[in-house]
């Protein structure tokens, strides 16, 4: 196997804001050249795969000003400095849906966009609900939906689901349900 | 419903790279507040799920600066200017492994990091592959890995899969087997 690994050179910091900063590099790559990689810095996100005792799964829809659309999506956010990604999944899910779960399991812990982002999102389940209180941040403004099984079929067979974490939990979810079923 | 959109105030354009351009927008609330948003923009992206006439998927294994990790992807790449996600998925797929697809069909379409990036990435399937010719950029170093599908049900079921658009395929690959087992 070849070494495939490429040496920081240099880093200059471009920007550095409330969500991400941002750096280029200088590299040097595994044939001797040189070359630039564009770093967006993340903290790394946690999101919730959440099936009520109706069997059904928690949405949130939420304006994403990136994309400028209203997307359908698990509830998510990002982890705060320090922060454990299970404690980060238990907060997140009680501030945007006001649920509180009583375990999470890990499904999936995935690079969103390895090739230029090192934000990595934790994804969880849960079927063990109570109910707690909404709490979103000031500039955040959410909508809650509860979606069937059957329905998270049809949105996921016609490729209705457009966010990369949201399809990454309901396809686990409905491999286990097509397996049992 | 309640009116989710957030209007753009102004647009302030911090930086513009070869992969991404980073711009900081001041917007107004559903409240009418104003906030800061933070965007990434990137041109979107193609990936490809192929599987070879002895039922292996080709992977290739690649350096990403961002997570300083060598990870296990499904072949990809990003649009050229103005080009067709379907095209772009062809010639992704033979210059980073040598295959060529005499099909592909749309699997998925999602955005990976809607909460700060607009990158889109178009997933396609195939399992009727021709040999043609690897030709990779000039940066670019992969490695080709054909795995079975017993090895990539390890691979899921373990968390062993870290990139979000390899483990949207391979979950979509896996439940058509698991259906017609």
């Amino acid at each position: 196997m070849m070494d495939l690994i490429e040496k920081t050179l240099s880093k200059q910091n471009i920007y550095s804001g409330k969500i991400i900063d941002v750096d280029v590099d200088e590299v040097l790559l595994p044939n001797g050249d040189t070359s630039k990689r564009e770093i967006v810095n993340h903290t790394g996100a946690v999101a919730v795969c959440a099936l009520t005792p109706e069997n059904k799964v928690v949405f949130v829809k939420q304006f994403r000003k990136p994309v400028e659309k209203v997307l359908l999506e698990i509830p998510a956010g990002k982890l705060e400095e320090g922060e454990d990604p299970k404690e980060a999944a238990y907060r997140e899910l009680e501030e945007e849906t006001g649920y509180i779960a009583k375990d999470l399991e890990l499904i999936a812990d995935v690079y969103t966009s390895p090739g230029f982002a090192n934000e990595k999102i934790s994804i969880y389940f849960t079927d063990k609900l109570e109910k707690g209180t909404i709490h979103l941040d000031p500039d955040e403004f959410v909508e809650q939906v509860e979606l069937s099984i059957d329905e998270i079929n049809d949105l996921v067979a016609n490729l209705k689901i457009t966010d990369a974490k949201t399809l990454i939990a309901l396809q686990h979810l409905l491999s286990i349900y097509n397996h049992y079923k």
